[in-house]
């Protein structure tokens, strides 16, 4: 399978390129705003990738030509960038191609972190909204915690939350998560039920504020 | 110390006070708006306690009642009685009274459970308007799972979520958490944090509706 990480350059971007790259054997292209950004970045996780005994060929392209290749697409961009980045991917999607959303909105204040819910009703329905029709969204990866996603000497043991109103790109997703060691996806339902899942990421960051040694938290269900 | 639950006929008030009479050697009364049904259930706690091998005085009393008499007060009723328990009782608690509030606010539609935020901004911020000011408020106890917590023949692994302004108050709570056996007090900051607790209990809910073996779910942080 191939798969183009928009905003491939940030943190959990990087740890989903590399540990698909390192635990499975999908072809990997990130994506950037700027060609040339995607292709330093690619180059360095081919580095990475080799220092730990892989040799994987990882391409870096402009967004939509990372897009316009790939069966799935995740956008790994901050919510502000979020619909922006696939109103620009959009005419380039071949039809059912996956587009999946990790991104969660959120406020600080002198308490902690707090989810700031859109008026669509989550960040993952706007990413809907924004995508074509033939192009099923599944919200998944929001509560990673990206430090270790990120870090290929640390071994996982974490819960991926699945929603998404279409069952085969759903089951698509899933086995993508599983395809990564440690991972274990989770259906929480359809799209409605995405703002419960986004609210959990701004709660990560509390308890790592709050907790010494829960720095970069993940989180099980059991 | 002497812990009063209000509502400690339903399930969440059910698990806590069997725990602590089985784990811990705190002296429990129920309350209820009824002393009759208060007193109906201390039995049948005392009777399963007893079959377990503990033998505890567990006490029932009308909830103003049992309040008065306590070092720590859990308002275990559901969100919408929430306010006019605290306000029924609040005249009988003594300065320093610790109350407990592990009530959340759901409404419920075809995809699953979602958070109802109070105008307060949590249901835990509805609990201390009501309070008393000399009875500082900690949510927590909001994302146990309730089934596994009331059945004794389980060992439990879940961690609880603490939210509050007061550092003594929380650091009972906390204690008196670890005094179950498998249950970890975590810090999630002061009570503008509660949303974030609270929206978590109907994400366990819907895992559980979407994931086969979820059945009564728990959270662990790691």
């Amino acid at each position: 399978m191939r798969i183009a990480i928009l905003g491939g350059t940030g943190d959990v971007g990087e740890g989903l390129a590399l540990r698909w790259a390192f635990h499975a054997d999908h072809e990997i292209v990130i994506g950037s705003r700027e060609a040339e950004r995607a292709v330093t970045k690619a180059n360095e996780y081919e580095v990475e990738l080799s220092s730990h005994g892989v040799d994987e060929d990882i391409d870096g392209l402009e967004n939509a030509e990372a897009a316009a290749t790939a069966d799935i697409v995740v956008a790994a961009v901050p919510a502000y960038h979020l619909v922006d980045t696939i109103e620009s991917v959009a005419e380039s999607l071949t039809a059912g191609t996956v587009l999946v959303s990790p991104a969660v909105g959120m406020r600080g204040d002198k308490a902690g972190m707090h989810y700031n819910r859109p008026g669509a009703g989550s960040v993952t329905a706007l990413a809907a909204d924004a995508a074509p029709e033939d192009a099923p969204v599944v919200g998944a990866f929001h509560n990673l915690a990206a430090g270790r996603l990120a870090n290929l000497d640390v071994d996982l043991s974490m819960d991926v939350l699945l929603v998404g109103d279409d069952e085969d790109a759903l089951d698509t997703v899933a086995t993508l998560t599983e395809a990564i060691d440690g991972l274990r996806p989770l259906e929480a339902g359809p799209l409605d039920n995405a703002p419960e899942v986004e609210s959990l990421t701004p709660l990560l960051i509390n308890l790592a504020k709050y907790n010494d040694g829960l720095h970069d938290v993940g989180v099980c269900f059991e």
